[in-house]
């Protein structure tokens, strides 16, 4: 059994942890990753693909914007479906901004590059199974590799090891609120081209999907299921034959391709607090799960890992504890308006199974109103893009090296 | 039993049938309005009291407007207030426009005199008990007064008579969707001077509270209660003592005086489709229940006279049926958009008894939102404000003598 020591210990090379040690890092402050995966394996995870104006500026700022300026799908807009008719939210107009499509594990790839290039400290298939003495100055966390138990002490540790991980499970304070959706996404990634240049997101009779893209020649695609659908009922003609109903309308054809990944993600909304015990913190999805309907989980993530790291950098080099206090809860606020954002989006779009008529009418009566009001496009627009990266941000980048 | 005839049959002089008689004399149509309660009893039915700014224009237009433009009071803004925090809507910079509040009463005495000065036949403690023949071209309406049967025979029959009126009740084909809250309003009529210039609209942890007022001396006060509140528990120190605790805030005072009225509002949508049968037609609240929450009811009632006026004397004076065979289509998109208001401001502001936690957060993050972003404030204003009356309001003057 080794003993290491460093300055903040990060469970977990999601994009939360890897974003917090690249700001760390370039700030001077010895951080060590520990994954449970390997690389490959975590480089390989299909998960959300959209960014908010302030995490692309946020990569930016982590010297990891190159290849997604490259690469990445600047979308000025969403089009909204409802019923075969659509209709255009200009994220330029409304909320002078646009976001950027990059996969998530792009985005991974690229932190990952980067920080083993840099020589940072990065353990991979080493699984933390216990955080001890979480509330004193100097945490512990023990972790497996290869069959052999370490540790490793310092004065921060970020659990970024989402929510099954060993940072939910160490606070025992921890409080969490739920709410589950009565359906899931099922989600087909195929290499075929997409059929539109913006997503669309489509509420048909039939139920809620979701054309978007990975690139000019991946399509990822979604279809609203039943909550705990079974995948076996859903051949590939199937999906393709449901795409085509509830998406196509005039001047959208669903190209179909080669499908080379099908799954079922739960629509599900957490939020746990606070998110610090001691000095254990907890970042991304360890502390909340957002419905991927609103695409907040990633940009939540990032935020709150550089929520985190300028708290953490003001605290060692300002002397200034003030951002630690207040981590949660300035992480809270922003959690809970992406939450009403997912809901607002989820409730918009989905096929409620349970409405009686009222509430059928009350929906598409919020369809036509968000189409035919200036203001409500307006405020959906605002939320999609997000804010720009505060000034705050900038105040960290005086620390790197 | 005497036979009348007349070109339309009015049942009820609320303010959907009084504005549908006085719009449709102005142009030269005859009809009779049947009242089944006295001139008395209807003058001084305590109801909504505030006026979209269409409905100020509709009023004017119809020849009642002088003491409204006098004694109205006009409100360019209402205040939310959030457990104490209070924030202004202000309505004329966010949607160019203000309402009235003018109690509903005060129009019902003004269309009433009006009506009466010009000799229109109006027929009070006239209970219309039938509609016969509803489909034919010469529908008949029953009626009794003092003791006698009656009956009249008409092109058109206009069932302005309320949710439990023989309107509702004469339409075979009527579908009726409804949407009942888990609460009322114990509403209060006071000899005290209003506290506030504008309406101050409040949450708090103890249920909603509305600050309102009639006038300068006379203050209209709500309080959430539960549905089905038993009105015996609440004494007049009760009553001021919730209203202190709900709505005092820093600047705002609740002021005392003898209460004149108390009862309960129940929290209640329904609507009914289609408005029309044959050549009998609904408006108002024999279509359609709001909760108060939005201030939609009135003005709601008017729209539809307006509407059914301007579809009659189109079909009288230019033979185009159109206007008549889209009624209910038109009426029925307006008032699905009032219904979601008045849903949208009800969930924002009142205490949901069976929230939990996870649902009262995303409520206090609505709350947020709203006073928080230009764009919800502006699509909350406007819809208080609604939309300027429409062009073809100006077509309809044309054909008054």
């Amino acid at each position: 059994m080794s003993n290491y020591h460093t300055r903040v210990t990060i469970i977990g090379s999601g994009p939360a942890g890897l974003v917090l040690g690249h700001l760390l890092s370039l700030a001077g402050i010895d951080n060590l990753i520990l994954e449970r995966r390997s690389r490959e394996y975590v480089e390989a995870r299909v998960r959300a693909g959209v960014l908010e104006r302030a995490s692309v500026s946020l990569l930016e700022l982590a010297g990891v914007g190159d290849r997604l300026r490259r690469e990445g799908l600047v979308h000025e807009g969403i089009y909204l479906q409802f019923n075969g008719g659509r209709h255009h939210i200009d994220f330029r107009e409304l909320a002078d901004g646009a976001v950027t499509v990059y996969g998530q594990q792009e985005v991974v790839k690229d932190l990952i590059a980067d920080r083993l290039a840099h020589g940072w400290p990065t353990v991979f298939e080493a699984e933390a199974t216990t955080i001890a003495d979480a509330d004193s100055l100097g945490p512990r966390v023990l972790f497996r590799q290869q069959g052999d138990e370490h540790s490793v002490t310092s004065a921060f540790v970020a659990a970024c090891d989402g929510t099954h991980g060993i940072g939910h499970r160490s606070i025992p304070t921890l409080t969490t609120y739920t709410l589950d959706y009565p359906y899931a996404w099922l989600g087909i990634l195929a290499r075929a081209r997409p059929g539109t240049d913006e997503l669309v997101y489509s509420y048909s009779d039939r139920g809620f999907a979701l054309y978007s893209m990975r690139s000019t020649s991946v399509s990822r695609l979604y279809l609203q299921v039943p909550a705990g659908e079974d995948l076996g009922g859903w051949s590939h003609d199937r999906i393709w034959a449901e795409l085509k109903a509830r998406l196509e309308s005039p001047g959208l054809v669903v190209n179909e391709g080669s499908i080379t990944e099908v799954g079922l993600t739960p629509m599900r909304s957490t939020v746990s607090t606070p998110m610090r015990f001691g000095n254990v913190f907890l970042a991304g999805d360890a502390a909340h799960i957002v419905p991927p309907t609103g695409a907040k989980g990633l940009n939540l993530a990032l935020q709150d890992a550089l929520e985190l790291a300028s708290a953490i950098i003001e605290s060692v080099y300002e002397h200034d504890a003030a951002g630690l206090e207040g981590y949660s809860e300035h992480c809270l606020g922003r959690v809970w308006r992406a939450q009403r954002f997912a809901n607002y989006m989820t409730r918009l779009l989905h096929l409620d199974y349970a409405a009686d008529e009222f509430a059928r009418q009350l929906q598409l009566a919020d369809q036509r109103g968000v189409v035919d009001s200036m203001a409500e496009a307006t405020s959906l627009a605002e939320r999609y893009v997000g804010p720009a990266l505060d000034a705050r941000s900038e105040r960290i980048v005086k620390w790197f090296r």
